[in-house]
């Protein structure tokens, strides 16, 4: 489950509906490059934004899709309460491992998100990744904390955000995380246009918004971060660049994800959760030209 | 509706459920009291940890309780589709209008948020009132986005954030946001310890978390607000200094609120829903010192 490429599918919707039609299509690209596992609803995945019961759909319907690929899948809430409703959800719609994420409302303290990890992971016999993404759930973890949680049983990874700068300050970074965490508790990176440097400094997994639309071209990097490649993935990872200034162009990976399925005819245009709006028309020759050739590959 | 002390009680649950009994209980102070309105599930009412069903429940039990006193329910959620849920919901259970919670998940635009003002106001008929709290919600109004919202039929108050600064400052910003409204829109002071000083440079109502354990002196305050009597506005406030430090201490007025209500026998000591946790047993002597003199105002 926890290595290689982890490719985070978009959950299309129409209407507010989930658009199974679209989701299968989506799904069939991950499935057809073999990606390594799937993490489904994660950010990207609009979990947030979608009632329990539509997702509880969204992972059947992937389970049905995903053959042996292995399938993660997001529960987060505000409500503490939700996430254990949530979790048992998933594990019984088939999930393999549960990406944790608790979203702050009131700004919460390490002993209330300590507690909620051990009760979920008490409740649901599912492997855990502990969700740590400041910008959206706004609930920031020590390492301390992380790795207090990490000596949880049950808990078996981390998606951390991005980390900026040179080579040896993102590897110094990643091997002082590990030193907090339990033994074998796998780091994944995410945050894609850090990837490439998060993965040949030391992490073993790809949390990747990015490979839920083209995987191929982001299997070749973990799989040239996986044999020590380091000129390989990088090189490859440039060559992702001006998807990467998409993504910081609109203010993250969401939107920009959302136009590239509905350009490239996986989706309808309109595929966001309100009040999310998709991208004015505007903007999509500049997203066609990136994602087209990117398509292809 | 829209004028001196809208009262926000707690919601005090009990392992996950609702606890109709003390919620009852807290209730009953606000109308001995004679509150000019309720501000029901608002931040202090842990609308965001609630399923649909539970504030449901809670708007139809206060209706019950409130008798002729306005009673204004919190509709918010990530999902622009629940809010609309809510809203109809919170129409349905007889709230008499709707603060309007909009929470970032992924970061929002203008656009977007205002869009969904519109949609809400399309479908619901309850004045709304703009719920401006970027410490728990995310979304920063600018003004310009504020004044477009005001002018939408329906959009009738703004509960803004606790303004610092002497008077003069304090009275500046308030002027200028006005000045930006549709005339006629109600602007709202909120965070505890600003109350004074919105109220005696413009606001027309105190959304008060206090008034929603202690409508007493919070009505002196709005009373005497309305009187124009400044001196008295401060004396009182004065008086609630060491609550105000209690909320500075702990991050907030909820947890100390909740802590408060269990100190004075309204509730259980644990009435926070989850993840959120009760202050721990030590920090109870220091709040029961403050409370209890205002609990005989």
């Amino acid at each position: 489950m926890f290595s290689g490429l982890c490719a985070f599918p978009l959950t299309p919707l129409s209407n507010g509906q989930l658009d199974e039609e679209s989701f299968s299509r989506i799904m069939a690209r991950l499935t057809a490059a073999g990606v390594d596992s799937l993490g489904i609803l994660g950010s990207t995945g609009s979990y947030a934004y979608l009632t329990r019961q539509q997702r509880q759909r969204v992972i059947q319907l992937a389970r049905q899709l995903a053959g042996d690929i292995p399938l993660m899948a997001c529960v987060g809430s505000v409500s503490g309460d939700e996430i254990l409703r949530l979790a048992e959800d998933a594990q019984q719609a088939g999930a393999d491992a549960l990406l944790l994420s608790v979203i702050c409302y009131q700004s919460l303290r390490d002993e209330e998100v300590y507690r909620l990890f051990e009760t979920v992971t008490q409740q649901v016999s599912l492997p855990v990744c502990i969700y740590d993404n400041p910008s959206t759930t706004h609930f920031r973890y020590s390492d301390q904390l992380l790795g207090q949680l990490s000596a949880l049983p049950g808990v078996r990874s981390v998606k951390i955000p991005g980390i900026s700068g040179d080579h040896d300050t993102v590897k110094q970074r990643i091997s002082q995380l590990r030193s907090q965490l339990d033994p074998g508790t796998v780091i994944g990176i995410s945050g894609d246009a850090f990837a490439a440097s998060g993965l040949t400094a030391g992490c073993e997994v790809w949390y990747s918004v990015c490979g839920g639309l083209f995987p191929r071209i982001s299997k070749q990097i973990t799989r040239a971060a996986v044999a020590g490649d380091t000129q390989q993935v990088m090189a490859l990872s440039a060559r992702l660049e001006p998807l990467w200034a998409l993504f910081r162009k609109h203010g993250g990976s969401l939107r920009v994800i959302a136009a590239a399925a509905g350009i490239l005819g996986l989706t309808a245009r309109d595929n966001l959760p309100r009040p999310l709006l998709p991208l004015p028309e505007s903007d999509l020759p500049e997203i066609a030209e990136v994602i087209e050739p990117l398509a292809l590959e």
